[in-house]
């Protein structure tokens, strides 16, 4: 640290992301797709659109909001795009919460909130999951505090059902409840259609996951003008050009591309299906997901001694050294091959122990 | 504005970019290069590249930090890249100033700093320019806040020396002073090498102007490791994968073409000095600008009006209705044939007053 930073960042502790290799593994460690994008996103990032990068992108987003909407049925000026669903997930803490606001999140839940409260100098209050990794819904109805909520719930991948959520959102209309949905597309039930019933509800989406865009970085919030009119007065104080034309291209063509990732979704599913079936007839304890992950724990091998064994092998999985999970594993769903190469790996390791 | 926004933010005023518009028109107001970038930048947006978009990022940036750090002779780890130089200027006035912490920068200058300086809650000093729009370096010898100064400055085009940078950081070693270089590339004198004397200096620049990728959105700081380190912890709490894959590679591959942006610079600051030699003699007053644009007034037709006519010639400049420059235009330097039109319809629309 230098000497300059600011007394309110000194004891900030950042987000860890999962590692990038470069070397040749098998990466099943930060919830990326096994699939390349849409053949659509190589077509619309032409020659011409490079050579038109000497000029600014649109910082209204124009062409990427119109496609956004229109894919859930929604007016453009109900979306607000980031660099990235962090980038909204920020935007939204920092803006809705203010300095010494409050929010509250599963205990066990994504990572980053934490740290964005930490960052913005909101007070949280993370609130125990039951004994199976569920949502208890009444810890949340009449909270009266702002609410962020992954759905499907991150690394459980537990998901909440419809009716759950809208007894959330409408039980605290004088607060902001964020539905961070960067897992719905993996066949959750999406709580996108209350948005148009509720003022105070912001769903967030990532096209990293479902979209085979981790590397592109974009990702939407969508709620009501008023709440949209609020993240874009705070990006245009901070970043008003957020998002790239190539990201703004890309992302445009691949939400358009409903036949190609429909595909690549059920695909995904099926193998997330498949693989907890393996894994189950090995022993393993699963969780119900509905995301793109596994989450799964052993009796007959600790999951940091099983992570470490794999990774041996050249096989990547997600490990947290956490209380209450430190013996489950993250499990990105990749390819059916990758997935076959995995299990059998773990019928090895368990083999030797 | 909801109510549920902060009102940490309820007053606050977004900063307003210039005018990005689709019809065809000459774009002279948000100081684009006229050029395209180097087909080096094509080269490696390959559709290999575009194929592994379903991975990450790197958030450590390093080939692009690298690239950066071999072309100005410094460490890699005294370079931080952002999402523009709009991302760095905010990470570093939120890291370095703090909320209540001081600041200090010219009067007339990027219309952002008093904007970054509203959402972080840090008190502004502005500065008056001398009359001639220049800025007296005594203002900022031992301050004892934390300064901000557009190198050239925006939207004046006017440079300090080598000399009244150093004795500006030196003489304030217990503060941040941050040198905006957007527009250095444009023959200024850049501080750049005072990096590795004073850990007290983050000089910032921008792939948008020089570089001919403002549609990219990439800049970066360089500074020592420390004041680096502060802004990658920011960073990592608040979008830890701030450029995309492609924004990588292709700042990566144009940082390193010196030959083609040479020679493209070279020929923007010839049309710059031949069109204010062909505005002098057309009776404007142009300031000595070492930036990709002319900062220009005239006593024969008001600014205003003349804006408004070139933009009914389909021409865009930029008019800023503020105190002090309501009687100036900054005019970006276009092509060559370009800015001919531009003189060419200033000239009729002169004559016809």
């Amino acid at each position: 640290m230098s000497r300059f930073l600011s007394k309110n960042y000194e004891s900030l502790v950042p987000y860890t992301p999962g590692e990038q290799v470069n070397v040749k593994v098998i990466k099943l460690n930060t919830n990326e797709s096994p699939f390349p994008p849409s053949p659509k996103v190589k077509a619309v990032l032409s020659e011409e659109v490079i050579d038109k990068l000497n000029l600014y992108s649109d910082p209204e987003l124009k062409e990427l909001r119109n496609a956004i909407a229109e894919q859930f049925g929604v007016t453009s000026d109900m979306v607000f795009c980031g660099n990235g669903s962090d980038d909204v997930l920020a935007f939204a803490i920092m803006g809705f919460c203010g300095r010494g606001g409050k929010l509250c999140c599963p205990e066990i839940s994504y990572g980053f909130y934490p740290v964005y409260a930490d960052i913005f100098g909101v007070e949280l209050e993370q609130i125990p999951l039951k004994d199976d990794f569920s949502i208890d819904v009444n810890d949340y109805i009449g909270k009266n505090k702002n609410i962020v909520i992954a759905n499907p719930n991150a690394p459980t991948g537990l998901a909440l059902s419809f009716e759950d959520v809208e007894k959330i959102v409408s039980s605290n209309p004088d607060n902001i409840v964020i539905m961070d949905e960067a897992y719905m597309a993996f066949c959750g039930e999406s709580c996108m259609e209350l948005v148009k019933k509720y003022g105070n509800l912001l769903v967030t989406r990532t096209f990293s996951k479902s979209h085979s865009l981790a590397g592109l970085r974009v990702g939407f919030g969508i709620g009501s003008k008023e709440i949209i009119d609020d993240l874009n007065k705070l990006k245009y104080s901070f970043n008003p050009y957020n998002l790239n034309t190539l990201s703004i291209k890309a992302a445009a063509a691949a939400i358009a591309d409903n036949e190609y990732y429909d595909d690549k979704i059920a695909k995904i599913v099926e193998t997330r299906e498949k693989t907890t079936v393996q894994l189950k007839e090995l022993g393993f304890n699963c969780t119900d997901s509905k995301s793109n992950f596994i989450f799964a724990s052993s009796d007959k091998i600790p999951a940091s001694v099983l992570a470490a064994k794999l990774r041996e092998k050249g096989i990547l999985i997600r490990y947290f050294n956490e209380p209450k999970i430190d013996n489950y594993l993250r499990i990105t769903v990749g390819s059916a091959e990758d997935m076959q190469t995995l299990v059998d790996s773990i019928k090895e390791i368990i083999a030797e122990v």
